[in-house]
């Protein structure tokens, strides 16, 4: 009742949708886990914080002057490709990656538009998806990244530092053995790369804040970022990457999609985001080196390919209980309504 | 009813088809504006024009053969892909871009089948985005021209000549300063630009075309042709890309397509359109230094991408109003019918 | 009646299924047909005829675990992607192409996964193309194929020998002339290549295990690999990728789903067959100069590009007779069945 009324006042509302927008990064739905999380990126660099917001802020306005479903925008579903954009403009562009660094003017503007577009390119994709009941995922941010990056190093009144963040396997070096901290470190990076953040403490904040709203989801998320991390561990790949969460990121993503999220959470369904999680570790190194000749960042396209790939087809599978995009709130709840049905 | 009489004749009415397709790619299903702009490519090369007729010719009498629909076929609509796939492959093959050069046998069997395949793909990409209401524009081209523009450097009996032309601003010198040319050339290029005419007479004789059938078409192309310039001259593109119109054509085609033709030109979509032409110009540079490592050409390849991830959701927004392609003739036209309807 | 028993015996069912999904990479629905093939692949390698079984299984044990629709399963339709993933992946990480190498451990994983995804991947591009009835073709394999083949090279307990094979026609030589067994070699090599078997007696082998099931097909597919290689002939294209069959495979399959299979066999779609054909033989050397600067082979990219082209606007054209995917049998089945209608 409390937490309706703040969402109905047209100020405290605001910060609601904001927060959400936030946490639906991680598919929460919930402002105490969007506010965790901007906490967890807080600790890590202020600027990411406030860039993320701006991020948020820009897409869900854009949602609200273009008069879109005001359901999906208290929702937070028009904010999150929005600040995943202003995100990932920031860090590719910063000198150092791991702070982040104020944008210039023309640089503010051009993050404003990605985001901004990236709710057009929401409904669209939504569109296109819809009779097959998909969700876009992160697919708007991928898209409008991917294009909003490459033109960035042709306009000199944008200053793009020197690419900071090695985009692929190859440039880490393959002799460093793996240790321990390579394992808790990669794994709670896993979980901050999703944000953009190369900072494993901050990771496990996150997974602090998806606590709050899903556990079967903070379990998927962590279990994902093992098993991303595991895979390239075992298969060979380079230490340096794996310490930097970039084999798992991934793979958490799609192990909390397919784990109980658009899927109900049965053994069979666990196994197949266990395997989704492992293909999307692998195909994390195929997607960057794919992109290497042109030095773009993989961003989390990999997730975005393998959760379409495994659910477009879910209907085919009379082994999995699918869950439409509209009725996806969190694993609990979507056992408990087809536990009801049942 | 005069007009009609032409339309009907088997003799007549060929040249009115003609003549529709060449102005369908710039959305006027007008034959009398196809003929303005058959005459501005004639006045940049002799060549071009003849061969942007062969285009259209092979493309139409593909869907004659197959038994298209005759509505789609007399509007031109299988047309002006086919003009198009024609233009780019002795644009791109020619020692000079301005003028082209005349085909070989083997190069004119090869565009000939190019400008034909464009039909089908026309109908695929048609069927595909039927159930959203939103038209091919110019993809079909887009496709074939990218798959047949990359073959043709293997094949003997092809005499690519060196591209002549550019294909990335990277390219282009960034010390040249902006001065008063580089604004009226750089617009008027622009939209010579979307026939291959790399003449900035061409460009405004063009425009004329436009006008004839639609005043609001005719400003929007212009306005987005100097949004597009406009946002590489603050944003510190090169001078000679701009003066070239190379951030301005997609930029031209985008403002025209959301500004009143597929959406009902009110002051919301005036500013959706400006918006998008904005980020076209933006994307032009992206586009283009993604395929600068296989040295493809752009071609009209940001205008469909922003367009229709601007157009594919736009029932999700309630401050636009759609136009269903079937129902799109002119924006004059559109807001009549909608005003009736208002 | 005994074939029937067969199918449905828990035991002999299997292999009759496992047969089926051999042949369905030609279309055929036939499981003698499969066993010549795979007598065929076994004359050439016995590694390959193994890994070829392996992939069929693991993609079509996945779909029994998923619960698939049995029907589609029994007609080998959740094998034949299975089957092909497995073969490029031996095929591009093997040091002798030709022969192929037995997979470590860590390779035979991998291998079994990417083909258990092929199915998934197959689910979802039916679904995708369900409202259009045209069926995924052979896609699945190569987005997979794609997909898995690039991070295999960064792993290290995958251990990739040299891509032994050139994958471009760049690497193959301009100046040998064509001589009478590039003829005989190459269309023989191109039907071989349709299973990565660089050896142009399998492909003719292969092709007397098409001609059991459909005399219509193995024309269709006879046909698609001369016009191939024609093409390839005519327009100049390096002897040494003609006599391999690298123009021809992809012109081959297409030449057969058009012809007959996926649209009633009449002149008009012989030569709309014959068309996409030459433009599949074409395309290929586009799509491998597109892959080159990353080293990726075309796989039947190609062939699904042009029939998808084809056939996806196929209701638009009054001059073809579809076939849906759901009654395509055999090019002689849909002739007899249409007969009968009209």
């Amino acid at each position: 009742m409390a937490l309706n009324q703040i969402r109905e006042s047209p100020s405290l509302g605001f910060i609601d949708w904001t927060l959400r927008g936030i946490g639906q990064v991680v598919f929460q739905n919930n402002p105490w886990s969007g506010l965790v999380i901007l906490l967890g990126i807080l600790f890590n660099s202020w600027i990411y914080a406030a860039i993320c917001v701006v991020g948020v802020l820009a897409s869900t306005l854009t949602a609200i002057m273009l008069k879109a479903d005001r359901g999906l925008i208290r929702d937070g579903l028009f904010g999150f490709n929005g600040a995943l954009v202003a995100l990932s403009l920031i860090a590719f562009t910063s000198e150092n990656f791991q702070t982040g660094a104020i944008p210039s003017p023309a640089m503010f503007v051009y993050l404003v538009c990605g985001a901004a577009l990236s709710t057009m390119a929401f409904a669209s994709i939504a569109t296109l998806l819809g009779p097959h009941k998909v969700a876009p995922l992160t697919m708007p941010f991928v898209l409008i990244g991917w294009l909003f990056l490459f033109a960035i190093l042709k306009f000199d009144a944008i200053d793009a530092g020197p690419m900071a963040k090695p985009v692929s396997p190859d440039q880490f070096s393959y002799v460093e053995p793996i240790v321990l901290p390579t394992w808790y470190m990669g794994i709670g990076a896993s979980i901050g790369q999703i944000f953009f953040q190369d900072n494993w403490i901050t990771g496990y904040i996150i997974l602090v804040g998806i606590a709050i709203h899903s556990r079967i989801g903070a379990g998927m998320c962590l279990l994902g970022a093992i098993v991303g991390t595991a895979v390239a561990a075992i298969f060979g790949g380079p230490e340096g990457a794996i310490r930097d969460g970039l084999f798992g990121y991934n793979a958490a993503l799609t192990a909390m999609a397919l784990g109980g999220f658009f899927l109900v959470f049965t053994w069979r369904s666990f196994l197949y985001a266990i395997f989704g999680a492992a293909v999307s570790g692998w195909l994390w190194a195929s997607v960057a080196i794919f992109l290497k000749p042109i030095g773009m960042p993989v961003l989390t396209s990999t997730f975005v390919i393998v959760t379409w790939l495994m659910l477009i087809g879910q209907y085919a599978f009379k082994a999995l209980v699918p869950v439409p995009p509209a009725e996806a709130t969190s694993p609990e709840d979507n056992l408990r309504r087809h536990a009801g049905r049942g």
